[in-house]
This record gives structure tokens, C-alpha cells and sequence, in this order.
């Protein structure tokens, strides 16, 4: 195999682009597609800088990357989950990496600020970890961007996680989710805009680019995901891709295109929003869900951004 | 397990269901099915005779076998296709069970008309077998339903059939397809009424339909089909079944609940239709596709029914 680009020997194949790439240009093609996808959804121009939610894990690692690279401006957010053996490790790969780059990195410990790990919040609460991991991590992306004056926040979901995502809201017909389906999902009040550029990108691609950069990330699961329908989406995925390259492509970018018509998002439907009567968030209800959660929890919300790092609080004064 | 019903010893288990039954009340409950679908979309009225396109396969014969036993009236359609060890085990498996309740069956005959098959017409237009089959047997129920006064034509497609063209459909986010399928699609001019009543069975559950019942069947699939696609469908939706046992029947029976916001059928949008200037059946184009079709081929497609069997022939008298 020949590299599509300049000829020499290949040492990538992208399968459903029927192209390969040697390391020079595999980089470069991976770093186009984030463009196209930046540009397309006009998520952010190259003046704005922009806030990237960090996990330690190969996505958001190497889209910190590629978008310094390209010369976006991004600061990182790190949530330290106090998830044993596993938010150490992943806290530490994020913080060697924007240490090494000189780049700002955000940190929010839910350790530092109440000792406790989000399996103690889950418990208390009785839900899944992964859905009050989920009310907390949009509840500090909104927060420390509206501080900090983000106007965007970027994640590092990739095209299995964004093609499972629509699987699992086609299988169910869940016509909301498929309304805000989106790789940019305009800000609200109280709401940063949230981006994906890496919508374009298959996870495989984003594991070999981290490799051929040289970027230690963080290759375990997180331990409390149990979401095993999602895993079987994303089996069910790589059956289809297998037996036709493409699908997931295919699938992800042709509802992309029939959305509009078919899923509009109504900017003006929205709920009637008050000011959290704790927080200030805006919210539908008197408080709002993540003061409700750690409250059930015996944890006082106002309390988590007082662990902020010595980094967050220079830049409070 | 115990049978849901009568509490007897149950010898089938309908897990998304979550119901097991004896043999009676699976028979039974497989009848409820049927007449639930039938009622639901408004199908046909009991008073009225419909016609069965029937293929001598577990499906399209546990269909004839409710219908009727419930006390639909129902006449066969089976189309011979001339596909060598199989057209003829098919027919004679469809023949056996129409004389052995007296019922009546129309037979019309590729071999017989022309002396060739349907291999030698997908050849000659240099088209999958599948895709000029289709095209053949859409036109053959139709002049049958029209010659012979029948409203409405039914075929045996069930659960696995319809998620798996769902599947396809939204994989490709096929919007015109969308729109179109359903369980019941109106007549329209030149065309008659279509009916899935079997939409809600798996083929699991058709196929011990027939093995309760009796009713000896062609097992093999048809040999010219090399839809490999489907089959990647059905073996992707049974992954997904078999990890959350109602997952297919949820799948389809909400695209059918959402359909018509989602998808609305428009009764005016059709094309302008003439008669086809070579045998009168309405089309867009001067000469149908089925015409085209037969032409492309070398053959008279005026002299198919020709071939009709002697009991069709005495009721054109």
C-alpha cells in the first residue's frame, strides 16, 4: 500500500475514505477531518479560545493535540472523579501532557473538595454512576466556562461513540434525543455552546494517532462504566463496517444531513429556566439537579470549586 | 415454565413477550397477533376475500393457515419462477396445501409462459436476480388482484423482514423508502392494496407455527438470493434482540408509532400515471418496467398469463 498523498510506503488504511496514508500524512488527514467537521458545523473560529473537557483517554488527548497543532487556542478541564486506581492515573497522563506542552489545564476534584469518589454520590443517589457522572461533568463544563468566559467547550466524542449514540436513539425512537443530536449544540442561558470535532473520526484512528505523537493516554475503560448497551452499538457497528466500510459514515453523517428536516430543534421550545434558589445555575425547578444530587449525597454543591487548583485560582484574581 | 393461559406445561417461550405458552395457546396466541396487526391498521374487513401471494415458505403458508382458520377468506397466489430444485419442491409444498383444504390458488408460470427462468431475465437486463423478481411479482399480484376483483393482496413478511428493511432504511437514512413502509399501503390506481399481517411474528415463531400445525414447508431459502446485506441486518438485529430480549419489536413498532410524523405518507405526491402503452397497466414512463423488463429479455410479456393453470383459467370464464 501506497500513501494516497505523497506515495511512499503506507502505513495506515482508512477503509471507508479507500485511501492510505504514510505517519506524515495519516496525521495530516487526521487533522483535516477535524477542520471540516469545525468548519462545517461553524462550532468555533480560529480567534476563539475554547475550552476542552480532558479525560486522560486517547479522544480528548488527541484532539488537545491536533487542535494546538493546527493553532486553535484550548485550555483543558480535568474532573477528578476519585475513581480508585483509575482517576490517579488518568489525572496524572493529563497533566503530563499539557505540563509538556505549557498548555492551561482546569482541574475540579471531587476528592479534594468532599473526599468522596462519584460512586458514593451514584450510591446515595441510587442511580448508575454513569448518569450522575454525567449530571456533574455538564454542570462543571457549564460552570467553569461561564467563570472563565469560554464561550465554547469542546468533548472528545469520536464517530463510534456519536454512531452508537444514534443507534441507540434510532432503536428506541427517541425523537428528543434525536432532536439534539448534534456535533454543535448552541449555547443557552447558563449553557456554553458543547462542540464535537472529532465527530468524523473512528476511535481505531484516534488510538494510532496518539501512538505516531508519541501521547500516553490512558487505555482502560473507566472502571464504573457498565454501560453495556452501548458496547453492544458499537459491536454492532464494526459487524456492519466489516461487511461494508462506511456504514457508520454513512449512518452518523446521513442523519446529520436529514436532521434538520427531519429533527428540527426548536431554539424557542425550550422550558421556562429560574436561577437555581442555591446555586444561581438556570434551571427548570427550584434547585437544580446537580444541587439535588449532592444534596442527597449530604455534600454541599457550592463546595466543589473550592478545591480549585492553585493554576484556576491565579486566574480568579 | 408454565403456559401463561392454562398453566399446562409450556413448549414455547415468547421472551419479549415475557409470556411462555402450551401448544393451543401459542397457536392461539399467534392468531391474536395476526388479527391484532389486521385490526390495528385496518388491513381488510373479515367479510372480505382477499389474495395471498404465497411462496411455499414457513411464512407466507402459517399466514394462509391463520387466516383462514380464524375465518378470513383467503385465495393463493404462487408464482413459479422457474429456479431449478426449487421453484418445483415450491410449488408442489404450496399446491399440496391448498388441495388438502380446498382452497383455491393461482399459479402463473415463468417456465411455462417463456420455457426460461427468472436467472435468464435478471441476465439478459443485467440486474440482480432480486431486484427483477421484485419488478415481476409486484406486477403479477397486481393484474391477478385486478383480473380477478381482489382489493387488497397480502404477502408473509414478518417481524425479522420488516426491522431488517427498517434497519437498512435508517442506515442509510432512505427517506422515500421511509415514508413508504408500512404494514398496509393504500391502493392506488393500477395497484392494489398491500398487507404485511404477520408484521408482528418473529420467523422463529412462524416456523413453529407450521411445525404445530403440520404444515410441511420449504426450508432452504430461495438460491438466487445473495442478499448478503440482509442477512448482516437480521443477524445484527438478533445480536441486539438476544442482549434485550423485544429490541426488534420495539424498533419497528416505534418507527410505525412515529412514522406518520416523521415520515408522512402524501397521497397526492405520486407521479402522473398512463396506461402502459404496450399491456394498459399504469405506469410513469410510456412502457412499464415490467414490460421493459421482458423486452430486455426478448420475451412477449403479454403472453405470461397465457400460462394460467386450468382452475384460473375456468374462473376468467
Amino acid at each position: 500500500m501506497r500513501c494516497k498523498k505523497c506515495k511512499q510506503t503506507a502505513c495506515f488504511q482508512i477503509r471507508r475514505h479507500n485511501a492510505a496514508f504514510c505517519e506524515e500524512h495519516f496525521v495530516e488527514h487526521l487533522q483535516n477531518q477535524v477542520v471540516r467537521a469545525i468548519k462545517k458545523f461553524k462550532m468555533f473560529p480560529r480567534s476563539e479560545k475554547i475550552l476542552l473537557a480532558v479525560s486522560g483517554g486517547k479522544d480528548s488527548l488527541a484532539l488537545w493535540d491536533m487542535l494546538v497543532d493546527i493553532g486553535y487556542s484550548v485550555d483543558g478541564l480535568y474532573i477528578d472523579l476519585g475513581i480508585p486506581d483509575y482517576s490517579d492515573v488518568s489525572g496524572q497522563k493529563t497533566r503530563n501532557f499539557a505540563e509538556a506542552r505549557g498548555l492551561v489545564l482546569h482541574e475540579v476534584s471531587l476528592s479534594r473538595a468532599y473526599g468522596v469518589d462519584i460512586g458514593h454520590i451514584a450510591r446515595k443517589n441510587k442511580k448508575p454512576p454513569c448518569s450522575v457522572c454525567g449530571v456533574l461533568k455538564r454542570y462543571v463544563m457549564n460552570t467553569v466556562a461561564e467563570r472563565h468566559g469560554y464561550f465554547a467547550v469542546a468533548t472528545g466524542h469520536n464517530l463510534d461513540d456519536e454512531a452508537a449514540v444514534l443507534m441507540g436513539n434510532v432503536l428506541n425512537w427517541q425523537t428528543e434525543y434525536l432532536q439534539r443530536q448534534s456535533p454543535l449544540l448552541e449555547a443557552k442561558p447558563g449553557m456554553a455552546r458543547k462542540v464535537k470535532p472529532l465527530f468524523r473520526l473512528a476511535e481505531r484512528e484516534t488510538a494510532a494517532y496518539c501512538v505516531l505523537r508519541g501521547i500516553d493516554y490512558i487505555m482502560h475503560e473507566c472502571p464504573m462504566s457498565e454501560d453495556a448497551t452501548s458496547f453492544t452499538y458499537k459491536e454492532v457497528l464494526n459487524r456492519l463496517e466489516s461487511e461494508s466500510p462506511g456504514s457508520k459514515d454513512h449512518f452518523l453523517l446521513g442523519f446529520l444531513r436529514t436532521a434538520p428536516q427531519l429533527f428540527p430543534q426548536d431554539p424557542d421550545d425550550g422550558p421556562d429556566l429560574q436561577a437555581c434558589t442555591r446555586c444561581g445555575q438556570l434551571t427548570t425547578t427550584g434547585e437544580c439537579g446537580f444541587c439535588r444530587q449532592m444534596a442527597r449525597a449530604g455534600l454541599d454543591s457550592l463546595a466543589l470549586f473550592h478545591s480549585d487548583t492553585p493554576q484556576e485560582r491565579d486566574q480568579h484574581n
